[in-house]
């Protein structure tokens, strides 16, 4: 009985947050850009003062940091959770870079006359009511915050259990810039951490909640995936390939692989597999494995371990991998077909880029590899919404429907219709 | 211990479905538009072939149309099971219109040059693998067939049971035809009939299939949302609204009410509540119950029930429901705020009309009405793929995700990232 309760007190609670993002959603529809911004600098302003030696902020992160560490968390997973005064300072320029985008609420396309004189088009809209449900890091709150904001949307976010305390106050200096700017501070709320039973409720919630974004590791992912009864967006892991062709210019194979693999090797963006044409496999190998000294591992398959001098065999385990680390799988192959295949294998959707010298295979590799993001002659890196020129992103999706790839301001809106008419009926 | 056997010969055959709908997607995807009108116009020959009577699908059609009698389907269902020539001359023509439109695949949008002299931009591409669960209509086998082939996806259809036999016999024809045109027929697949059980299966096989659309009652469309473990477009019920304003043309909203609500009562895009100003309740409540000699039953709220004579009391349940029959909710209110409420809460975000003189209240009305299709001064029947210039339609999404509103060959599709280099790198 009392587990009963508990559930039905949670599902509660949420229904009432669920009530006010609602109302709040429904308040900021036809709110104009400018009142928004306001609020979005009075939230920078906040932030900046927040970023001072004894705030509310820094005090209730310091609990967050001192709790962590008493429960033994690595101190990379703690160090995520602290906020200084040059991470706020990070935020606020998120906020500020924000509030200088285009508003993309509003903006009608497609507005045509029909046969019949009624005019039509298309409405670009916020979606409604977002949850994010993400980890340890504090700054996804405000980035999270200001881009639903911005995009007219009602945003519930459910941090991780460790930046409890942290949420809560970003929350509030959130809420607080919102109001003062004379928009429903409901359009922001902080879920309160809980445990995975109250996250499945959450994201159980039909027809309350129009989209779910997760960020975080695969198990959060799939978590969220599986209990789902409302729309989610995935950001799934990133197996990004770089296949160098017959002809390629090594020299710029060599960059690509540098850059893609050691630039950030933990992000989702990084390099974690080559596959190498025969052809060239001799010279590129031999050059690759010279990266050894700045910390790369290769694990190399069968006929490509000889010529990549201290490298260790690849397994089957190591194609379809994201290490997250400074490690390489290599494969050596045929032809263009080969990498296709392998690449529809073994990739994930997320980035494939091809280093050719032959127009025919690049053409080739940008229609027929599925991925939200495929480069010719470029670094995997560059899927990323501000290096595509989408500004601030909320994260890169590798579900096709609705945005693939980085998603901007504009995936987190919608389109309905529109008609103007004078009095016309269907025949 | 039988059950668990049944159950994974189930899950194993779904997946060799699959997988080699996977195989066709992956080989559709750099094909271009002509080899598809090709397959396209031969589908078409060979139904209009098929029309003829002794054909095999006439013969299996009659069988399903015996078995429904027998198994005492009420005649009302077992006519959509029926084929004869002019419903198959309706699939050919359709095929034909499909065959006519702009491929959507291969264009790509904004494409510029970032700082770096990478050039970005974004290319439509085919969504993959979609599945279709529909019920007793077989022309919905024929038209999801077109459209799916037509945007270069493969398609597993899955139809009700009753038209088991004459949806196996559409599927001959249809992959006879992709394959004469040189495509893979595995590009549509017929997944034999079965339970629920096997829905979930199919609807469970996350990875598998990139979109599930629900086509049918209720019932199907919570059933599948409820179970999907894949991405779903719903096409929920259509409470659509009529709001005529104070000082609205009452000619124009008298003839707004009869189309809507009785040229096709039907269907989701007709009229099932009507919003009167009590400012023009009277003389409009008067003459919409004169459409009473047209079969038009009101169910009116206590104020507005004295003014329209013949009329019965409306209950609680009146408003917010689906009545698909020549039965409109009616209820008078003070201002545009009070409608707007009554839609916010009693809405499906399906289709809202104004019918209004006033410039401002227009304005407000498209601004704040969340719907897939809000108009002004016509009538809700236009909330329809062909009506509002798209070409065919697969459905009218009700979810804001993806695609709100009719869906027509560009919601079949999405959008990836490509990017030309010549050996960029991030710094």
């Amino acid at each position: 009985m009392r587990r009963v309760h508990l559930e039905t007190s949670i599902h509660d609670a949420l229904l009432g947050l669920c009530a006010r993002a609602k109302a709040a959603a429904r308040a900021l529809r036809p709110v104009a850009r400018a009142p928004k911004d306001h609020a979005l600098r009075l939230l920078a302003e906040r932030l900046r003062a927040a970023a001072e030696p004894g705030s509310a902020l820094l005090a209730e992160n310091a609990l967050d940091v001192a709790a962590a560490r008493a429960a033994g968390l690595a101190e990379a997973l703690v160090d995520r959770l602290v906020l200084d005064g040059p991470r706020i300072g990070a935020m606020v320029d998120a906020v500020l870079e924000i509030a200088s985008f285009d508003d993309p609420v509003g903006e009608v396309i497609g507005m045509k006359r029909r046969p019949n004189g009624l005019l039509v088009g298309q409405a670009r809209i916020p979606l409604g009511v977002i949850a994010m449900i993400y980890e340890a890091r504090p700054n996804v709150t405000v980035d999270a915050a200001a881009l639903c904001l911005k995009s007219g949307n009602a945003v519930l976010l459910r941090g991780g259990k460790e930046a409890a305390r942290s949420n809560l106050a970003l929350g509030a200096i959130v809420r607080d810039a919102i109001a003062a700017a004379g928009l429903p501070a409901d359009a922001v709320q902080i879920v309160p951490a809980g445990d995975r039973e109250q996250m499945k409720a959450l994201i159980g919630l039909t027809g309350q909640i129009d989209l779910v974004i997760p960020r975080g590791g695969e198990g959060l992912i799939r978590f969220v995936a599986e209990h789902a009864r409302v729309p989610v967006i995935e950001h799934y892991k990133g197996v990004c390939h770089l296949f160098v062709d017959e002809g390629a210019d090594l020299d710029m194979a060599l960059r690509l692989v540098e850059n893609g693999k050691l630039q950030r090797p933990g992000v989702c963006n990084a390099l974690e597999c080559l596959l190498v044409h025969r052809a060239v496999a001799a010279p590129l190998l031999a050059r690759v494995a010279g990266l050894a000294d700045r910390g790369l591992e290769l694990r190399v398959d069968a006929e490509g371990l000889p010529l990549a001098p201290g490298a260790t065999p690849a397994t089957d385990d190591d194609f379809g991998r994201e290490f997250l680390a400074p490690i390489l799988a290599v494969r050596v192959i045929g032809s263009l077909d080969e990498a296709l295949d392998h690449i529809a294998r073994h990739g994930s959707r997320h980035t494939e880029v091809i280093c050719t010298a032959s127009y025919d295979r690049s053409q080739r590799f940008l229609r027929e590899v599925d991925a939200s993001c495929v480069l010719v002659n470029a670094s995997t890196r560059f899927n990323d919404g501000g290096q595509l020129g989408l500004g601030a992103e909320i994260g890169i999706s590798t579900t096709k429907l609705h945005a693939y790839g980085p998603m901007g301001l504009e995936s987190l809106t919608a389109r309905k219709w529109i008609a103007y008419g004078d009095g016309q009926t269907r025949t």
